[in-house]
């Protein structure tokens, strides 16, 4: 026993005992004959004091350095100053002992939530890194979360059952990550991108709930804050409905914001069509933290002879609240943001509606001020607005105006990270068209089920077939999605037909699977939610980055223990393989 | 809403309740104009009853397969003859209407606990044998075990903390599965035997308490029921002594036990030294469900002029309760067993302890009754015993004794599978002395720490020093152990000293971890317990195979999915490796 305590739970109330603690050197400080010494550990960090009427004792605090490791024997008093930011901070203790368990050398960055090392330097020296308490509480967090999600879905009757790592690359496994087997020579194993396969095979098994907090690897350029190993809570249910996959992991949902974040969801989470969400965010994935919805307002704009919006077959607005007060320069910076190459509109317009009710826009010549003011009335501004308006082809103008509204959002302190706005989107389309291949795509998977309202229109309107697919969107973050699945075989074949597959095609893909549903398929669906996002909108974190404690870089890159690296050739030559190195 | 209630709940209580239920068609059969037809699903198995009253639907229930998926409307109903062996078998459901959900082929092997499936075709076809209860049974068992692991170290204030899957091969990574990098051509990561170096890590980084359910990698040749990826429960603790250790892990242990098998363990488990344990059952992991323990004859022996004996540095026996009544043949079939090569004895001597006091031995004519009746007397044999005896080298003897013990408590049917005696290993050796090599090697690893009470032994006795490892047997079987580590870097030094490893060798092997212990290592230590095997155990398998939902088999392959494969060239061309296959 190195310890009777840690760092972070003595109290007044504690005061006379005799305590040991165990922890890192915060800081030392001398002041009138006494050093004072920090000590940390996982769950605080407490005061010890060394008198000079110890001189030995004092002269081995003084020689502490920065992280070493120390074993303090002493007695807990009550402190002078009193330090009402530290939980531990009515006490202090007295000390009659000390044991340097290990020194330290000087660590290349300071151990506190406000660092002075660089992203590169922290990643070297992760394990350092996570002695910061911000790192530490994301991965507590993680922990807490991963918990609760296990004791939401057990108490709901669902199995955790560990699917294999080891598996097949599949057909279409670009993106795959491949394993040499030794024993097979020439042969490979594929690390799963999901679940997916074994799950739909768990319900054919009866298993009728399963889950899994599970690893998952793609093997992709790593833009837009991704990780070639990810983490999914991965779901499936048989004889369930769409309704009744929302209503279970809807609870889940809830579950964790109350257990973990002490935030009760008492009313059901809005859902919204994905149709409506185009139409009104220009996003499948809508931040709803905040209002601003879109404006459609080409019917307005016919006939002013303005050319920008009469050849475009879309005009859309959003109203920001208050802005009318923006300045040339305010409006120039927001016509720069939308002409950036990510956001790709060619330029902005607007209508300020003043306080007193004067109306100025940036198209004022081509439009009257009645026309205007019937503009503001359809987006319900009040004096003191701003509408801005952009024009083009409507699913590219939808997406800017869905940049434009989202900054707006963040500039107006709409997007406050510790408020939570939870939504599903649902009824998503079935097929995507490709223009260049000119056929259709499954949107989600080829074994995603029709909404079977619309199943007479597979052949004769095919785009317009909605999905029983659905994502859980939290605050403009995609959580997870997922869908019910097709178990009928015939209408498996329809499917396949539909994306152009013929039934050899479908075989050599999809093969093993679809015999697996020879055997009596139950009805069944299921979804996945990314725990990496999931703790990072819990963490208020923009970054997955930080939930993970040994994470890549955009290289796929681990800088602590610079992985990958080259191997041995006895290793190469033991697998019967050779690097083969493409000459620029 | 495919169903209101599930097959396995409904009782005599609801007889008279409108339900839905949905599942598979275990059996039908026709009896007197009723159709009769069990539905089974995850929960269980009803009854549902088709009158002819009704034709068409008994007609339609006649026509269902084994295996076909079934909605079932119907009312409940007390069952005239009840079935006292199903938890449902008191009630029925009398029809209302049927759905098939879908249809089956026949299934290849019957879906019974006793099944007509060979081996092979069971691993074929899993996702059909997983529908078998008994197989079913092991994977609850082992959704159940997860969560009450977790459920016991969360209340202690571990984090579970997951650490990549992607790493770095080591340099003594053979076993290593590696995965070339599409993103780093000509480089590759491993997949990790354990999480040994992060775990280490997370304790340098402050984490205190942490643990995972984790999957690992070792590419090897899977004799002795192993498995490519098996699951780890891997633990590390701060600032504790091997006595911290063993506490925290026993509650452990006993908690499953209790809240997984009711089964309360209230005294502490024992605790054998190595040497006992190597002296007594000649195993470092002895089945102490029974007794039977070695008694060392020796020094009883000299002086006959038997060679055997006399030339062997070592003479060991066995008392086999009550089977003095063995014959001739039964003594030459256990003979035939230690001369097995598995085994490797020369041969087996006995003495018989008849009930009548007398005494019978196939060494009479060297020893007298008076010499033999010492051996019994120490052997603390009664009338009706039977002793065995083994003589030659030492370990090699115990090892070969160790059989037999394991052999005859088989025959006498004490070792039973619902029976469970755990136990602590402790006082390991440190070092191992290869002859062939003439060097010491780590038993456990080089970062184990020694015996504190050991340390002035290292340079003067550095074979008999004992490390302050442990570990966890039960019932014969190694569940997992560990180890107190070693944090002081003079103390490391000299470890790789005593390993024949040069500054320079333990810089390339070990110094990513070295340099990370550098800045202020905490003590720690802990240890993993194998998962796979904790549930064989609990679930009384011999075997690690059927605790897994999808397991593979000794050539490393998946028979369901014909894992692994060759992969596209053109995959292999955008890693930029080339298979290269050795000629036999």
């Amino acid at each position: 026993m190195y310890r009777t305590n840690t760092c972070g739970e003595l109290r007044l109330s504690d005061v006379g005992r005799d305590v040991t603690l165990a922890g890192w050197v915060q800081r030392t400080r001398k002041m009138g004959g006494m050093t004072f010494v920090d000590v940390r550990d996982r769950y605080g960090i407490t005061q010890v004091v060394f008198d000079q009427d110890a001189p030995e004792l004092c002269d081995a605090a003084n020689h502490l350095g920065r992280e070493f490791v120390v074993q303090v024997k002493g007695r807990v008093a009550e402190r002078a100053s009193k330090n009402p930011k530290n939980p531990t901070g009515d006490i202090e203790i007295i000390a009659k002992e000390l044991n340097v368990l290990n020194s330290s050398e000087v660590p290349p960055f300071t151990i506190e939530d406000k660092t002075d090392g660089g992203d590169d330097l922290r990643m070297k020296y992760r394990y350092l890194d996570l002695r910061r308490p911000a790192v530490r509480k994301n991965l507590e967090l993680r922990h807490r979360m991963a918990f609760e999600i296990r004791r939401y879905l057990d108490s709901k009757g669902f199995l955790e059952v560990e699917t294999p790592v080891l598996i097949k690359s599949t057909p279409e496994g670009a993106r795959d990550f491949v394993v040499p087997s030794r024993m097979n020579p020439g042969q490979f194993y594929a690390l799963p991108q999901s679940p997916q396969t074994f799950k739909q095979l768990l319900m054919v098994s009866g298993f009728d709930r399963y889950f899994q907090i599970v690893k998952c690897f793609r093997d992709e350029d790593l833009r837009a804050d991704r990780q070639p190993e990810f983490t999914q809570i991965d779901c499936e249910m048989s004889f369930v409905t769409q309704e009744d996959v929302l209503q279970m992991f809807e609870g889940l949902v809830k579950h964790i914001f109350k257990y973990v974040k002490d935030i009760d969801f008492t009313e059901p989470f809005p859902r919204m069509t994905w149709a409506d969400a185009m139409k009104y965010y220009g996003s499948d994935k809508p931040d709803t933290r905040f209002g601003m919805r879109f404006v459609e307002l080409k019917d307005l704009t016919e006939g002013s002879g303005f050319s920008v919006m009469d050849e475009a077959p879309y005009v859309g607005a959003i109203v920001a609240p208050g802005c009318a007060s923006y300045t040339r320069k305010d409006l120039d910076k927001l016509t720069d943001f939308v002409k950036r190459p990510q956001v790709g509109a060619k330029g902005m317009m607007w209508v300020k509606y003043e306080q007193d009710g004067s109306i100025k826009s940036s198209v004022g010549k081509f439009f009257s001020d009645d026309v205007l003011r019937t503009w503001l009335e359809r987006g319900e501004a009040k004096p003191g607005d701003l509408m801005l308006i952009l024009a083009g082809q409507t699913m590219k103008t939808r997406k800017q105006l869905n940049e434009l509204r989202l900054e707006m959002g963040s500039r107006l302190g709409l997007r406050n990270p510790d408020e939570f706005s939870c939504l599903w989107v649902v009824d998503f389309p079935l097929f995507e068209w490709d223009e260049e291949t000119q056929r259709y795509y499954a949107m989600h998977h080829p074994f995603t089920a029709p909404n079977p309202e619309d199943i007479d229109m597979l052949d004769t309107d095919t785009g317009n077939v909605r999905a029983t697919a659905y994502d859980m969107v939290v605050n403009g973050n995609e959580l997870g999605g997922g869908s019910i699945r097709i178990h009928d075989s015939k209408l498996q074949d329809k499917m396949f037909r539909l994306l152009g597959l013929s039934e050899e095609d479908a075989q050599y893909k999809f093969g093993f699977l679809m015999n697996a549903f020879k055997y009596g398929a139950p009805p069944h669906g299921g979804l996945a939610f990314g725990f990496d996002r999931f703790v990072s909108i819990l963490a208020g974190l923009d970054s997955i980055r930080d939930t993970i404690a040994f994470p890549k870089n955009n290289s796929g890159r681990d800088m602590m223990i610079d992985a990958p690296s080259v191997i041995d050739d006895s290793q190469l030559e033991e697998l019967q393989i050779k690097v083969d190195l493409k000459e620029d």
